[in-house]
């Protein structure tokens, strides 16, 4: 099995990708230049899946990992990860802080450094590259034009250089969630805690048309943990919206609130049902709404099956 | 097959009855001297169905029809009729409407003929008994206290009167609903206009606990077109729902609410699934909502099998 | 000031005016003999108000009174009582239970009491005549056809009767609300635990337009107590609603509740916010929902002032 | 008066600046390196006010402007404006687009050509840089590392480069969306077509809470056009909710429903109310729901003060 991911080596989407497949061997592992080339070698089976991050804490919903969702052929989310994101300043051998005057780093690592930068190097240049690991390749190079990088400690020791300041960034809590993709194929079992993905395009604009979509959830009582609008591309205003729900497709509450969207969309896109990350972590335990257990769903059915046939319900 | 209807003979509900059922013999007709009794010949397996009033466009529901269906052993509506209430004034033979000083009928009935009785007998004493059959009944006996009954026509002529003037009530459109009682066996085929009736008891009553209720109706685009609240019994401001909605419970749409309101009420009643009497009368065309027909509905299914087998949906 | 009711005298209605209006005099309380003519005496200005029976815990909502609150000139409720409907069988002096063999009550009070007649008088007949007092009324005039009837103590002590037994009803919960009606005049200041009543005439017939409705109460945190259909009398399924909330219309969450209602509908007539009868009794205390309270909306209207006026929030 | 731009000179912000303030002359606009530094400068009173872009059609929203509106000091958004992105090639004078081996850009602008690119330029290699006219200049500068620039037409004149290709954006409607921000101060007047920015922080997170905020806004009939989810920087999963709403928050069915959205969340970020830049454009018009204008609330209003003071509605 080969998988693909966001490169080059020492991302932190490398580090994702460990933890999601951490049977696989090194030579398993193929860095892409870019989120739309990792989703291309799976579209075209050089790979058998892939690993791209989705959405970060601080910074929201990757662009190109969205739009490549969205569009073109469809992938199906097989499993995530979320990671938390420590990044570290990294120099040749040598340096001290105070010797660092020009900085590389991607400019999302920079936005959630510029508290540090500020306290610590206030006089620096900081050029952002391409990714956080390119940053790291080039300040080893000879005659690199700069004196540090801010990047994953896997990208700075991999390219050998030293950590000058750790937890450079500006909160602790800072995480970054990956998905990873695989073409369509069937679906993972239900554990108890699933998250399902999905795309919906509106049928129109009325006032209210956004409320009865997010109302197919509600009144089935299923709990959805992120709301992203983003451009459908055909002009300011038009937007199609990702969403993620608590429960798996399997279960009867998604797949009849799944059922209620595809009869009020337009489109829906189905990107798939995979264990939660956070299944384990400290996150408010969430109540269900009364009536909405599977238990009750299948309870439901069983009497509707009994009414049907003129018995008493 | 025998058939019990709310007697005496010559009410609007035997018309009703001879409407349902226009092949029964004279002899299958059964009245009972009230509701109650009918829906107990009915539990009790004395006759194989009955004939009872549901509601009137002037008065509202028949309470004593909807305290039986909300409570004791459940029946199921097989059938419905709508008759128009015409109420004709009846006399014995020889009496000219200047002679009538007494008038015998029904409560329901003196509601809806006060105006004609104030312009054209505004000095007669009006009596109220338990029909207007038996006040047409009581007018046929000799010595009767009573002058005239406001009546059916059938019992007027059942009795032996002559009717002094018809069309005594305030509004020519008035109608009353009938309905025909089973006990539970397998429900009358969909035939694409029929209609749905149960009794909901919420769980709570918190704001906005109606609107959940009725929220699982509108979001899969099925019709409500009756709505009554009734009492409990279990002491004021304790009510139960009695619902009519568009569409039979073989159907998708119906089906899913009706579990809806299965998981969230603390008890639904089903009434039963039967053919609407109105279906061709000239009442606004309804215009279903997005993606709520059959059509839709099972649209919606197949695609969910499919992104639940892990394809492309 | 002089006061109608729903007569003759001995009726519950009576007692309700007592506790409603304690300090008016004998005199001051006229019975009439049907709710419309109640209605008719307070339009007309003959007297300055009246009471009528408005719901039964076991028989639903009184449906003179309903048609009259919803047709013909206005009038505002401007206080509500609740009392306990106790039943007592009356007799002549001498009489014992065992010589009962024909009974007078009416039809509502025989509804709640045939399980005790079934028990103890089951081959009694029972006669139904206009109300509970006319029947003790009648039971005392001399050569009566009735042995015995079933009325409230007041009716059965004005006309000299002895109490053969008393308790006869079914249930000892049951109850009645009473209300008290005056001409279009200040409405009585919200004390804290008030009641809104209205009646709603919605524009069309959609599915949702009821959810529509109702949904201006849920989203203010509005509790409806009570909502009843009514015919409007244009034919059947043309329905008006009957509404019972929680609140004083002086309060905000009602205005604007109200304000809602008066866009979305054809018509609302506005019945009056008076006090609760039932504010002091075990009911389940209310917990209203997040940001609901009056205070709640005072906060908010000052915040819209001050970013109206383009201050920071 | 001086208003800061995101810069450097030439950016499409520039161009969006010159359109929202005409009549400035050059020296009042000031160019800043980064968004954050644009906010910075409003705030400490440097400048009078700032223009930066807010969402692109096809990239989404502006991921540096949405984080500055959602935290610091507030400001308001006092005008808009939407520019058509247009894409040029620029070079030095005298070359071909045969000669171009290496060429800078935005990333932004990079994922906007990628089409066109691997139609005419296959082989090129692009490296992102900070701005498109950071790219312009770069490639005029003497010994440039880029043969050409992919960067707005004012930005390729300024720096006295020569077009090769017009319109290499691979959409021709491709647009950005660009807001004008001062401080807290009297708001614009209503135009009649005007739009409302706000940001909403969920108080929990249980099922429908969503919906409860979005149904502030249906129950009033004011229509979203944008809806965006931003993480609040607590941690992944946690977001709160950037809003665009038709109407001025003067008016009543805007003002309302802010009021709803004050009472039910737990922080309600005002952004302003200001002239719609599309309000001339070929947008769906948009049909108001049922009593939703401004007429209809004022009337409704009337008649709530009627009703209050115990008149006849």
């Amino acid at each position: 099995m080969r998988y693909a991911y966001l490169g080059p080596e020492g991302t932190f989407t490398e580090a994702a990708l460990r933890t999601l497949q951490p049977e696989a061997t090194e030579a398993a592992r193929i860095p892409y230049a870019g989120v739309d080339a990792v989703f291309a070698a799976i579209r075209r089976g050089d790979v058998d899946g892939g690993t791209v991050p989705l959405e970060n804490s601080v910074e929201g919903g990757v662009t190109a990992t969205i739009a490549e969702l969205i569009n073109g052929e469809p992938l199906l989310i097989a499993a995530e990860a979320a990671l938390p994101v420590e990044f570290t300043l990294f120099a040749r051998e040598g340096a001290a802080v105070a010797d660092v005057k020009r900085i590389a780093t991607h400019p999302h690592a920079l936005a959630q450094c510029r508290g540090w930068l500020a306290r610590h190097l206030p006089d620096a240049e900081v050029f952002t590259v391409s990714s956080t690991a390119a940053a790291a390749q080039s300040v080893a190079e000879p005659g690199s034009p700069y004196d540090a990088a801010i990047c994953a400690r896997i990208a700075g020791e991999r390219n050998g250089l030293y950590a000058l300041a750790e937890g450079v960034g500006d909160r602790d809590d800072g995480a970054t969630r990956f998905i990873h993709l695989m073409r369509p194929q069937p679906l993972p079992e239900p554990t108890g805690s699933d998250r399902t993905s999905l795309v919906a395009f509106l049928s129109d604009d009325h006032p209210g048309a956004l409320v009865e979509l997010l109302n197919q959830f509600a009144v089935r009582g299923v709990n959805l943990t992120r709301l992203e609008s983003r451009p459908t591309g055909d002009g300011l205003g038009r937007y199609c919206f990702c969403l993620d729900a608590d429960g798996h497709v399997a279960e009867p509450a998604v797949g009849e609130a799944l059922m209620g969207l595809r009869r009020l969309c337009k489109e829906v896109r189905f990107l798939g049902s995979y264990p939660r990350a956070d299944a384990d972590t400290e996150l408010t335990p969430f109540m269900p709404s009364r009536g909405t257990t599977s238990a009750d769903f299948y309870e439901a059915q069983e009497w509707l099956t009994r009414i049907r046939a003129g018995e008493v319900g």
